[in-house]
């Protein structure tokens, strides 16, 4: 039933290939099927203002698309002289999510900022490059842990997104763009590898949804995310 | 326990003052407790280019905050030179979640353009966006209907929004400002009169969360939306 | 003659509300007929660069409407990415008008900006803006007077500005948007309550002007400053 | 008393030169004693959408001012990415001067773009922009009767703007830099040659004023216009 | 004495990867060493307002570098609000050059679109851009070709960009970053594959150069230029 | 053969008239033929942040044009919001050649900025730019030298630009603008007084072109240079 011949409850084949680009700190291409984020964590010493002098870290994220990463070619965001309010939403979401996972604390008065760029787009490049983000931010700590700069480790667990979606009246997991342009409820959950939750963001798209519909969802999501976190990890071990 | 001595479950009192401007096709002062927003709806024959000839009409809308409503001054975005990336999202999902509700066939090929703008701010100012701004929709569109230029009631039943969080450990109803830059997470959830869902964000802020946790946010957020859709129809009978 | 009906030397009912919001040091609601513009005045510790460390007070202004304050929706100036001409020379007015009626070295080294928010639009909103304006300057110097912050009052007498212009080849007071956009002669007249002059700004519409005719301007500005000081004084007694 | 030696009522040396520019369809270098103008009128076909269609001609302004112009270098508005707000104000004026001035029907359905670049400024910018502007706008419309393009002349009358200020305590003529720093009032006035009056435009800066002074700079005014029309009319004929 | 260990007349190992990405119409990833850049080439049947209906074709270009394709993170341009001046001149020459390689009037009146952006940058970004743009270029014209909306090609000859300059008082071909940070003298020389000149660039970077360098120089390009060449004929073959 | 009737090896006339406003620390009025650029140098005791410290002198550039320096009116950059892409190109391009000429270590830690304003276009605006920049660079510098706050001269030899190319099919030196939009092949040559080169740049315009060529109009450039450096040690001496 689903255009690419998927089970309901299957994921797109998932790849991490790591240090893809040898000046960041952490650095991973990530693949979710057809859809390729290229993510990297760069290291700096400065924190941003607002946390000057408090001992604490900061992780923040930014998103762009190549402008034909698309199949239609999209207009540069740098030519148009601002990031659109889809860019915008898309990159603060990454950022809280990523430091939802992050004790701040233990990581001390230092930034770390992911870079999430779509090379190819086929659906899901929000959830991708959290997914990716954190294995890049996963690279960048570890330099930290093994140059001595931090003592405990600030990730504690994965932190994975995946999409799902009501596709022709069922709920599936990880939409591919045909699904995701044809769904009719979308829904963005984002967990720590164990389950518990950081954020869950479901729209109707046409047709609105019930609470049982919901947790249907957030049935798959859960198996979904237990999948990337495992990918995640074997990936940075 | 909640800084106001609401009951957990309890709602701020709501009020919606309708034609309070008048040169708009429809508008309501809404309050909620302290925060108060002045939204507007305008009735326009043009639409978006995406949907010209179509057939179809058009919901959007647009999100300000003036300067002085909230503790301390905020710089004013024509100022800036941009809307932030929050007013973004805000008018985004406001523009989206009066689409879920509306028969964009019966409105015929149209533009209601939905303004909230925020004169007092204290906590929830986005779901008091959406509440209010149903109701200048509604009166805009009774405009029509009465003009006998659209001749099927595109509006079925209320878009109503309200937040619900985890406060001090606890599920309640309807964040104040206090509360909300307390909690540990913070929901907004819109939905139709009859309690379909339309839009459900869910965001961990400085905690994680449970499955349970989020049901009993949806619970409580079902008795918002309830009472509020009442308020709703009360205004605009 | 005049499509209000009212006398060539009359102005419109006035009305100030004060202390219509909860986070301004200084507001008020001022209507002029059903011209209707939010002041709040904000009380900042810091100055502008330009007298850091001079001892010196500043007072500033900015300006705008909601999208919907007038007859057919004007574009938000956020959305449009700046702040357009008429606005810039507004808020410029406003804050030099302001300053004319301050003590600055009594005011001592702070800034009050004073956000002038036009609600519904019918003529005459930057008068309405100055004269509004200087109610919620009184209140918020009130606070600091009260609270021993500044000694003496920097605060002579109110400033208060009123539009006079030709119209239908008569001289008349207060014009609404019906004269103003018919007027062959237009001006605003900004005064002290004892009408010394802080600005006169005069402009030819599609006829030119004699003395004689900037005389009766004159003349009618007077007696309106007259009637607003009064009410500025009412307001805030 | 006054820096430069002049009586009160005495302007600077006026001279036109016209012409100095092969490509504009007008153009005159303007200098009142120190400052210098650039000003040019490029005459097209096409009118603004706001007219189109209605058979009238539109005149608009642009000003600018060289980096160095001043006596410390200002920033170049291309550079910062907008015009300021005083450029605006200043071009909107002039605009509005020179349209008070034309015959728009005579003119016919085309648009005039004066551009007036300050080359050395000291003090009185915009007036020697109107004056020169005027000039510049009149070879241009030479050009179009000469073509036999428009039949009869749309230009009646000399535009001409002086300023006047009360400059130690003394009502003075056509003030330059150093006075206009200095002065407590300062004021633009715009006439036709025959002095009927196009915009005044009075302003405390630091001292408020009485109407008797108003009264003194108006006629300190018309003597300055009388002169430069003449000096206008000269370089024209 | 290179850095690198590579002869003087030495170009780094060149690798062209074709159809890296679904979307466009023609891409590769062109590598010099470790300078990596993804080139894309999108068709498109709209030309810019100024050809239209000229029956001739238009090849543009933009480019761009990933925030962490460099050493230190770069600011994102698109976060900027524009593209800096390098950036603007970049994609300037890679449209110029390659327009000089194409026939416009057998391409018939479409736009080709190459966006080049660098994943990786060790010097001479701009080089390959243009050397990997053409190979895009060529796969885009070769569906054209193959469809049958084109007839003859209008790709005659290969364009390929190589960087020369002097390192160390030496000339070098094929500068990398540690070599272009110091040299002395730095040029750019895009050239048809049988070696007539497009563009030539020679700056002096702290020190002047004479003819007998310029020539010197010229005969590495030449070296250079025909090995890329050799290069884009068998990736596209 | 050439529009203007010249020989193939001779320049325009060339006039430089220094001190033309009285403000800069240098300045002068350069024309060649019908190109007319104002050229001032301004003084700063500050340099950019990433010299701060290091004892070195800074050289900078700015470069405009008047709406009306062209045949057509262009839009004005500052009303178009940012500066085009060309005038980047040529600011960098001029302040890079000036400093090309400078010994930073004897200016000591000051910035001069040349700003480069065209009067009156009629093609080479660039080449002008540079050798009327260094003259007014010079006669700032001299200021320096004579109060005694520099004690060796940066300045050893003149730098100088000047334009040649393939014009219908013959070489030629010094194009004008019919030239230019008709050249083959245009080129811009800057170079010391004593011919070492600075910045060659060739470009392909609509034919490419051979190393021979390129040899012509090198050789054209050092006649030309010669003259120029002349004209500009005669205006300075």
């Amino acid at each position: 039933m689903r255009p690419s011949g998927r089970q309901l409850d299957e994921m797109r084949e998932v790849s991490i290939e790591t240090n893809v680009t040898k000046h960041a700190e952490g650095s991973c291409l990530i693949k979710m099927g057809d859809t390729h984020v290229l993510c990297t964590a760069t290291l700096e010493d400065r924190v941003p203002p607002f946390i000057k002098g408090s001992g604490l870290g900061w992780v923040t994220a930014e998103y762009g698309m190549l402008p034909r990463s698309t199949s239609s070619r999209m207009r540069r965001e740098a030519a148009a002289g601002k990031q659109g309010g889809r860019t915008v939403e898309i990159q603060r979401l990454i950022g809280r999510s990523l430091r939802a996972g992050v004790d701040r604390v233990a990581l001390g008065e230092r930034q770390i900022t992911v870079d999430c760029d779509v090379i190819q787009a086929d659906g899901g490049t929000r959830c991708a490059s959290i997914t990716g983000g954190w294995v890049a931010l996963r690279l960048a700590v570890n330099k930290l842990l093994k140059a001595g700069d931090i003592v405990s480790d600030p990730l504690l667990d994965p932190v994975a997104a995946i999409s799902c979606g009501i596709y022709a009246g069922q709920p599936v997991l990880d939409l591919d763009y045909p699904e995701d342009s044809e769904a009719g409820v979308d829904g963005n959950f984002i967990m720590l590898g164990k389950k518990t939750l950081i954020e869950v963001q479901m729209s109707a798209e046409g047709s609105v949804f019930s609470r049982d519909q919901m947790n249907q969802l957030m049935d798959l999501a859960e198996k979904g995310v237990t999948e990337l976190a495992a990918a995640q990890l074997a990936a940075t071990a």
